[in-house]
C-alpha cells in the first residue's frame, strides 16, 4: 500500500478539478438553451451509485436554484418495462462518470425516441453516453485512477447546481459561490486535517455497521459517505434520512452500531438534531459530519468542514472529509483503500 | 415471549384484510373522479418507512396499470425549504398507516394550499392526514398491534394498484386478480412454510449484516424486507438496486455478508439473476424469495411464493415470506419480534 493513496491523491485534486468545470461555460450554456427551446418544465435524473447520490443532490439544485421540479426517475420502467408513461414537458440528464452504463445509455436512447431532450453529465466526453445525448457537460474531472468515485462525485454536483442556476437566471451567483467554495476547500485540504480523521477511524475501527444519516440537501451526502464506507471498508452501511430513522431502523442502534451524521446550517437541520438525540437516547457513538458538525455537544467525534457562501452549496464541501474517513478507516482495517474487492472502474453489469 | 407473535398473527390476517380493501369501491371511485375533475397528469407519492416502501411500488403500479408517470416527491423540498417549484397537473396521494406522521400532514396541507388533489392511504380515517386530505381510502387492514408494519404495507400496495387500474380503466381486471391472489395467499399461508423459514433462520441467526437485492417492481419488497430484518431483528440490512450492488457494495460482500434477493418472473428478472452470478463469485451466501426463487440454482435458501395472476402484483405476495422470516429470525437471535427496541407505533418524530 503506497504512503499516500491514489484515492487520497484525487481527494485532493478537487479543487482543481472544480476549477476547470467553472471554466467550461459553453456547454451549460448550450444545456440551458435546449432546455429553454423545450420548454422544459421537469427534469428527470437518472444514474447509478454515486451518480444516483449526486442526483439525489440535484432534486434540491433544481428545485432551489432553478424553480424546475427534478425527480429521480425510474431507470426499469422504460428499459425493462417499456413503459410509454413519462412526465410532460420534461428534459433528462443522465449521470455517469465513465458514461458507460448500459441502462442508462438505454434510457438516454430511449427518451430521444420520444423526443425528449437529454444532457449527459459525463467525465468521458467520447462516451457512448455523451454520443447519445444531445449535449454533453463534460465533468473535467480528468482521469480518476482510484475505484471509488470521488472527484468526478462533486464535479458532478458542482455541474448540477451550476446547470440549475443558469436555468434560474443565477450564474454568476452560483459560479462566483462555488469560486470562493473552491478556495475554502483548497485551504481545507492544505490545513491537514487527517490526524483528526485518523482518530476517529481508529474509535470505528472494529465497527462492522454503521447508520448513515442525512436530511434534505445533505441526505445526497449521507449517501455518498455510506458508499464509500461499505466498497472501500467493507462496513454494511445504512444511508437513511433522519425521520426515515425514526421509522424502524432505531430500533437495531446501539453501542455497536454507531450512527453518522451530516449536520449543516439549512433548514432541515433540526429534523438531523432531533433523530441524533433519539440515536443517543438509544446508546449509539454519534460521529457528525458538515458545517455544523462543531456545534453539537456529547458526540464522539467529528469531521467539520468550513461554511459555505451558499447554503445549497455545503454538499459539494460536506462529502470531503467523509471521502479522507473512508481512506483512513479502510486504512484502520488493514484494506487497501485504492484496491475495493471485485470492482473495477466501469460498471458494465445490467 | 409468546408461542404466536402479534407479529406472527397479523401476517396470517392479511388476506382478510386484502378482502376488505376490494369491497371498499366508493373511496377509489372517489379518487379517481377527483384526480380526473383536475386533469391528472403526474402522480407524487410521499410516505415514510413502510410507507415510502410502499411508495416504491406505486412508481411501478401508476405506470403499468394506470398509464400515468409516478413519482416519490421530496417531503424536505415543501416542508423544510418552502420550496413552491412541483410538477403541473399532479396530484398527492400521501401514505401513513396511522396517519398521523408529521411531515407527511405538512406535506399535504401545502400541497393544498396549492390547489392540488389530495389523496389519503391511511389505516386511520380520522386521523390528521385522512382530515387534510380531499379523499382517504380507508386501508381497512384492522386495528395492528405489533410495532413492525405487516398487514397495513401489503393494504397500502394493494390500494395503489387498485387506485392506479381505476386510472387505467383496468378495475375489474386488477380487483379480479387481488381476489385471486388473496386465494392464494390464504392457501400459502396455510400451507405453513414454517419450518423451511425457521431453516433459513438458522443458517443466517449469526449473520449480523446482509445485503437485500431486487429491481423494478420487486426493488420494494427488497427494501421492506430490509426494514423488517433491521427493526425486528437488529441486523444491519441495506437494499440495493442488483445494479446498484455492482456499483461499490459488491465489494462488501463475503461468506459473512449474505445477500438476499428477490426474483420474481418479471422483466427485470434478468438483471437480479446477473446480480446474483457476481455476488455468487464473490463467495456471498445467498437466499432467495419471490415467485421465481425456486427456479435458480446453487443458493444457499429459497421461500418461494406461488406465481400471481398479474406479474405487477407479484409484492403483494412476495413480501409475505420475508415477513414470516423477520419473525423467525427474531426468535432465532432470541428477541422478542413484536418489541423492537426503542419503538412506538406511531413516528411522530419530525
Amino acid at each position: 500500500m503506497p504512503e499516500e493513496s491514489l484515492l487520497r491523491q484525487e481527494i485532493r485534486e478537487q479543487p482543481h478539478s472544480l476549477m476547470r468545470l467553472l471554466a467550461a461555460t459553453t456547454a451549460f450554456s448550450d444545456a440551458r438553451e435546449l432546455l429553454r427551446a423545450h420548454n422544459t418544465r421537469a427534469i428527470r435524473l437518472v444514474g447509478h451509485g454515486s451518480s444516483d447520490n449526486a442526483a439525489c443532490y440535484g432534486v434540491y439544485a433544481f428545485a432551489l436554484l432553478g424553480g424546475l421540479p427534478a425527480v429521480r426517475d425510474s431507470i426499469s420502467l422504460p428499459v425493462y418495462y417499456r413503459s410509454e408513461s413519462r412526465l410532460e414537458h420534461s428534459a433528462v440528464v443522465a449521470l455517469s462518470q465513465s458514461g458507460r452504463t448500459p441502462d442508462v445509455v438505454a434510457y438516454v436512447e430511449r427518451a430521444r425516441a420520444q423526443r425528449a431532450p437529454t444532457i449527459a453529465l459525463t467525465n468521458d466526453p467520447s462516451s457512448p453516453l455523451a454520443e447519445v445525448a444531445d449535449v454533453t457537460v463534460p465533468l473535467l474531472a480528468g482521469h480518476e485512477r482510484a475505484i471509488a468515485a470521488t472527484k468526478t462525485y462533486t464535479s458532478e454536483l458542482a455541474a448540477l447546481a451550476i446547470l440549475a442556476a443558469h436555468l434560474g437566471g443565477r450564474a454568476s451567483e452560483v459560479t462566483d459561490a462555488i469560486s470562493r467554495l473552491v478556495e475554502t476547500m483548497a485551504a481545507h485540504l492544505r490545513d491537514a486535517e487527517i490526524p483528526r480523521l485518523e482518530k476517529l477511524a481508529s474509535v470505528l475501527a472494529h465497527a462492522g455497521r454503521m447508520f448513515v444519516v442525512g436530511r434534505g440537501l445533505e441526505y445526497a451526502t449521507a449517501r455518498e459517505l455510506a458508499l464509500k464506507l461499505t466498497e472501500t471498508c467493507r462496513v454494511a452501511t445504512t444511508a437513511l434520512t433522519s425521520t426515515d430513522l425514526a421509522h424502524g431502523p432505531i430500533a437495531a442502534v446501539d453501542s455497536q452500531f454507531p450512527v453518522l451524521a451530516i449536520a449543516s446550517l439549512d433548514d432541515a437541520l433540526p429534523a438531523v438534531l432531533s433523530a441524533l438525540d433519539r440515536a443517543r437516547r438509544a446508546g449509539a457513538t454519534i460521529v457528525l459530519f458538515g458545517n455544523a458538525a462543531g456545534l453539537v455537544e456529547g458526540v464522539a467525534g467529528t469531521a467539520p468542514v468550513p461554511s459555505v457562501p451558499l447554503p445549497v452549496l455545503s454538499p459539494i464541501m460536506s462529502i470531503v472529509p467523509g471521502q479522507l474517513f473512508a481512506d483512513s478507516l479502510a486504512r484502520a482495517r488493514g484494506l487497501n483503500p485504492d484496491q475495493p474487492f471485485g470492482l473495477t472502474k466501469v460498471t458494465l453489469a445490467p
